[in-house]
C-alpha cells in the first residue's frame, strides 16, 4: 500500500500578507507525515514589477510574461518568496528544500505556443520527474515549489501555481497516495453564497449538476476541471479550503470541499 | 577510499558577463565525476540595487546588508542567478539543483556580531549539513549553491561565496576526497606580476616565504589563509585559476596554482 503524501498549494493573497503567511506556515509545519508545499506569489510579483518601473501585463487574469517580466518573476518566486518560506519552515522544524521545476529537472514544460494571445515565457507542463523527490521525501525533506518550470533548453518559464500543484500531485501519485489541498480565500466550493454554505463533498455527478443548473460559474470552473482531472489521473483526494482551515486538517471540525470520484 | 568530488567556485566578474558565463558553464558541465558549483554575484546585485533606487553600501569591499539590501540580494542570488544557472546546466546535461544554505539546512550560520562595523544581515558559517547532499551527489545531482545562509531562526543571511565554497569543501571532506577550485580573474597566485608568472604549486612554507618577503600582499592573503585552512581541515587540494583554465582541468596543460600541505 502506498504511503500518504499531502500536497498543499497556497495562493497569492496569503503570500502577500506576512502575518497570514506566518500563521499558515505554522499550520503547515505541524501537518504530520510526508508533505510538499506549492506557492504562488503573483501579487508580490506585480508589486515588485511596479517598483522596478515595469507595468504588469495581464489578459483575463493571466500574466503576459515578456523577458523583463520573467526576470522579475524569477527573482520574486525563486528567490524572495521561496527562500524566505524555506528559512521559516526550517525554523519551524521542517527540513524544507526550495525548488523550481528546473531543479533536478522536476517539472519539464514547453513555451506556450502563440495563438490569439502571446503569453510570452509561459510554460505548459509536459512531465514531472519524481525519482529524486521520492528519495528526499522519504528522507523527511519537505519540497517547497515555486511556480517556475523550464524547457531543458536553458529557458525558465512562468507556470500557474495551481497547475504546478496538480501536475506534481499526478506525478507523485505513482509512488504515493496523494491528498492535494488547495488553500484559497474562500471556505470551499460555495453551495449557497448568501448563507455561506459550501459543498462538503463533490463528485463528478454533483459537479455536473451544479454546473448545468448554473449554481457554479466563473473562475471556480477551470479550478474544478483541473481538480477532477487530477483525480482521474490517480490523485486520491482533492480538497478546496481556506488557509485557516489547514490547522484542522486531521480533525473532525475540518471545513472545506472534498472532491472525489 | 573516498571518491573524488570537485567543488568549483565562480566569481562575480564571470557571473556578470553572459558570454563568459555561458563558456564557463559549458566547461563546468563537462567536468567528469561528482561535482558542486558555488557562485557569487555581487556585481549583479549592486546593479539591481541601483535599479531599485537603493545605493549599495560597502566597507573595505564588504557589503553592508541592511534589510532592503538583503531582500534584493535574496532575489538576485537565490532567484535570478541561481535558477538561470540551474536551467543552463540542465540544458547541458547536468542534473543541477539550486540551493541556498537554508535549503535542507545545508549551511547554518549566525548573524555577524556588531563590533566596529555593523555588517547587517551578514552570516558567519557554523555548520554544514551533508547527509542529503551526499545522497543527491551519489545520485548524479549537481548542487549549485548561491551565497546565502540561514540561522534556523527564520533569518536568511548574506555570506561570502569564497567562504561558502571552503566551508562546503570542509564539510563534504567527511565523505569525499575534495578538490576545491577557485576560479578568479587572475591566472593563479602571481609569482611575478610583470612577467605574468604564477606559482604552479604552493605549500604553507612557500606561502609563508612569499608573505614575509612582501611578494604577496592585499586581497590574495585572506584568500590564501582561507585556502590553507580548508587544507588543514581535510580538503585534498585547493586550486586557484582563471575561469578559462577549467576546460583543461584534467589535462597536462592546466594552468593555475595548486595549494597543498
Amino acid at each position: 500500500m502506498k504511503q500518504k503524501l499531502t500536497i498543499v498549494k497556497i495562493g497569492g493573497n496569503v503570500i502577500d500578507n506576512p502575518e497570514a503567511l506566518d500563521t499558515f506556515l505554522v499550520d503547515f509545519s505541524q501537518l504530520k507525515g510526508p508533505k510538499v508545499l506549492v506557492h504562488g506569489g503573483g501579487k508580490l510579483a506585480s508589486q515588485k514589477l511596479k517598483q522596478m518601473g515595469i507595468e504588469p501585463k495581464m489578459v483575463d487574469g493571466r500574466r503576459i510574461t515578456d523577458e523583463q517580466t520573467l526576470e522579475v518573476i524569477v527573482m520574486v518566486y525563486g528567490g524572495l518568496i521561496n527562500k524566505n518560506i524555506v528559512a521559516q519552515l526550517q525554523q519551524l522544524g521542517n527540513n524544507a528544500l526550495g525548488l523550481s521545476g528546473a531543479d533536478m529537472n522536476s517539472i519539464l514544460a514547453h513555451k506556450r505556443p502563440v495563438r490569439e494571445i502571446d503569453y510570452g515565457f509561459a510554460g505548459d507542463v509536459d512531465t514531472v520527474e519524481t525519482e529524486n523527490l521520492d528519495l528526499l521525501i522519504n528522507n523527511s525533506v519537505v519540497p517547497v515549489f515555486c511556480p517556475l518550470t523550464h524547457d531543458k533548453k536553458g529557458q525558465l518559464l512562468n507556470t500557474n501555481a495551481d497547475t504546478i500543484a496538480s501536475q506534481l500531485a499526478i506525478g507523485l501519485s505513482r509512488s504515493w497516495s496523494v491528498d492535494l489541498v488547495y488553500c484559497f480565500e474562500i471556505k470551499g466550493v460555495m453551495k449557497d453564497m448568501d448563507k455561506g454554505i459550501i459543498f462538503e463533498e463533490m463528485n463528478p455527478a454533483t459537479y455536473e449538476e451544479a454546473r448545468t443548473t448554473g449554481l457554479l460559474t466563473g473562475g471556480i470552473l477551470p479550478k474544478l476541471d483541473n481538480a477532477f482531472e487530477s483525480l482521474n489521473q490517480g490523485v486520491e483526494n482533492v480538497v478546496i479550503c481556506q488557509a485557516d482551515a489547514l490547522k484542522n486538517w486531521s480533525g473532525s471540525n475540518f471545513e472545506g470541499t472534498v472532491l472525489h470520484l
